[in-house]
């Protein structure tokens, strides 16, 4: 029996467990979720050792890691799987069609918050695994990490990390936790933007005060907020931040000319978001922005009345979510910094402002030459049956650097997911054919990660 | 015994009597408080009821009026004392030190959602005429006019004037809605500024979206929305709707000489709200800006995550309400209908707006040589012992207008409140003597408007 027969023969049972795993709201950024954060732990933990490996759960200062090991192939490459069991948030929760932690089934995708960020892109691993196991042992050792903050920026993984640094040793990490490039575009993605966020609040009068008996005298902490936000970039979309661009390296004729061959339609791409244009940084492709270029968002914003009606109040205070996605050659402490030192210096007369860093991450970018990750670009293939794509990401996992500078081992991204199934969003989504392709490139990646280290002996 | 006596003597009932009021959290804004609305609607009528007035509580389409009148002096002038019994919205909650419709004495002030807007003033009105029925019979023909939707904007009102025009129709209008301008300087309020409400909203994609897989690219509803409250002002604090300026009437001489000599001081008024700068239209005094020059301020604004952590997403729609202060020579509708027209023409490439006009309410000034305008000020003399200053408020009573323009009748203007006492922000308050002061300045500014009356018979 092939090992696409073995996948298929088992589907119904890795959608049930992987439903399981989702009607498990593991909301790290909210306290108020930790209980299912531990549910979430141990449902993983238990299915781990049903699989004969080695588990467990450690404790952290924050939410728990599990961590699992099979090391039953002597002389073989080891394997290091990454992934998160920990969601976003599912707020805005009216917008959703079917509730986010109660896992529905529309035109062939898996709705539900962690469908496709990470919980079902971790788990296809899982299933990968066992599905390498009706054919024997594994041809590679294989370890597990599945942490519970990465959505909050992994606050204690890279003490993990070191406390656990020789028995997480690996030849190769895999993480599957983002987007691949199209639904026909099997990729291997080589980089990440890192990530700056902070939380800015403006404080005007120390109260909220009439509109009627203090309008056009007193400072008025929302029109300071939206001064501030909107100088932050100039007319040209580029961050006015003094220093922000300082060591931040070029795009390579390559890179540029690789990417230009992709499949991509700026219109196409604006009109998947329901957006009338595509604002941004002068001078670059959308892919280029994306990829390659540093950027700032406001993730949110609150002041003074957002009830029903008129209340005609001046707000004293009001408050933002800023962060920054980051490129090689800036360091998110830094830019921080930077910004930390900056907004002060704009901020209109009459504001008080403070600004607090909440977190980071570094940017990075991988080995295209790399042994292991040409390994994963043959078991893509296999797979797919077409040459996969050599992209970047535009988002950020943190650890992915920690990963490198820690373990000094080279990362592998191979990404089963898409940008259309919503992550972060509501209503996010995993399609059936990419949960179980999902697998069937985990079992095909391990077996060619194992030739890959056979051959790496044999050119010893 | 002397009205003073009088009044004296039965503090502790009328203190009782507000307090009951105060109890019931007639919001307004929000439907959820609806039948608070009518048990203050209730308790008023049922009051006016006891000192011998008709009374009644009129429906209407939105919060019913309660209309009560005493028509016991043949010959003396009519007078109609308007007031409101609803309130603002208490949030935000946490602000309080003590529940808002839970009525607690403080240093000498009662602390209370309402206490000075409008309940306290309003109630004050009540208690002046029954201490003037232990002399006797009233000295004018006295119509109440309680409504309940003042702080929404009067939407019913107008239709509720018009259809009972002939029933409502007085010598001279009282009203007490504001604040005096200092606390030993006792004020008679000649003019009032409009206003025009919107409520805002932006939309850049179609859905919230991942910071990482679209930062950079797609248009971001909060960032826009910022640039769109921006543009709004200039740099000299000059609001850049074309038109906005037209028609407005400059301040006499006259005006400013008379407000320069106000005790007045930036500092002591920056200081009183916390504010280090008092930020606004260049060329004018804070007491120009306050009274008859126009403003814009941004009254609440939403959008994105506004949660506990972190959340690394893109706000697919932004929000927020906004407010213009309009002086004589402006006029709602026409203000209302120019930021509708501008706002699209400042919009980033990218936002989708929407801005819907909320209410709106003419500015008014008043004749200052008015017989009844000079009999307040000859009630607020004997009550203080010193000469009243004549001046005008920065917020807005529309009503006031409809007053003039449907009854056809001056409105007078004579405000207990102060603006310490933080009307529409948490901890609004009422001074105990303010609200003693406010019942006998009723009392005595009844018996003047009937001398008024008087000579002006005689001169006839």
């Amino acid at each position: 029996m092939t090992l696409k027969d073995v996948v298929e023969g088992t589907y119904a049972q890795a959608q049930d467990e992987l439903f399981e795993l989702l009607r498990i709201a593991s909301v790290s950024a909210d306290p108020a979720y930790k209980p299912e954060m531990q549910r979430a732990a141990e449902y993983l933990e238990g299915k781990l050792s049903t699989l004969g490996f080695t588990a467990r759960i450690d404790a952290t200062a924050g939410h728990p890691v599990v961590y699992a090991e099979r090391l039953q192939a002597p002389g073989a490459p080891t394997v290091l799987i990454y992934g998160h069991y920990d969601v976003q948030p599912p707020a805005p929760l009216d917008k959703w069609q079917t509730p986010p932690f109660e896992p529905t089934i529309r035109e062939g995708r898996i709705y539900a918050r962690g469908a496709t960020d990470d919980k079902g892109q971790a788990y296809a691993h899982v299933r990968g695994v066992e599905a390498l196991l009706t054919q024997g042992e594994l041809p590679v050792n294989v370890k597990f990490l599945l942490e519970g903050e990465e959505e909050i920026g992994s606050p204690n993984l890279e003490a993990y990390l070191e406390a656990h640094a020789s028995e997480l040793k690996a030849d190769v990490i895999v993480i599957s936790d983002g987007s691949r490039f199209a639904p026909d575009v099997p990729t291997v993605t080589y980089g990440l933007r890192g990530l700056s966020y902070v939380e800015v609040h403006v404080t005007g009068a120390n109260r909220d005060l009439h509109s009627g008996s203090y309008g056009g005298a007193a400072p008025n902490a929302i029109n300071m907020l939206a001064q501030i936000i909107t100088r932050l970039k100039d007319d040209q979309g580029r961050i006015t931040i003094p220093g922000f661009y300082d060591g931040i390296e070029d795009l390579t004729d390559e890179e540029r000319h690789m990417w230009a061959q992709l499949p991509h339609d700026d219109a196409e791409f604006a009109g998947s978001i329901g957006a009338s244009a595509l604002p941004g940084e002068a001078g670059y492709t959308t892919l280029e922005r994306l990829w390659a270029r540093p950027t700032l968002d406001v993730n949110g914003i609150w002041g003074g009345y957002q009830g029903k009606g008129s209340k005609t109040v001046i707000a004293g205070q009001a408050g933002a979510k800023i962060s920054m996605r980051l490129v090689p050659g800036q360091d998110p402490e830094r830019i921080t910094r930077l910004i930390q030192e900056y907004i002060p210096t704009i901020a209109p007369e009459g504001a008080q402002v403070e600004v607090v860093g909440l977190h980071g991450g570094q940017p990075v970018k991988i080995d295209l030459d790399n042994a292991y990750v040409r390994a994963a670009g043959r078991a893509l293939e296999a797979v797919y049956g077409k040459t996969p794509s050599f992209t970047r990401g535009g988002g950020s996992i943190p650890i992915v650097a920690a990963f490198r500078s820690l373990l000094k081992a080279p990362v592998v991204l191979v990404d089963f997911g898409l940008n259309a199934d919503a992550p972060h969003s509501p209503n996010e989504s995993f399609a059936v054919e990419d949960y179980r392709n999902g697998i069937l490139t985990s079992a095909a990646l391990l077996q060619e990660l194992g030739r890959a280290g056979q051959s790496a002996q044999d050119s010893a």
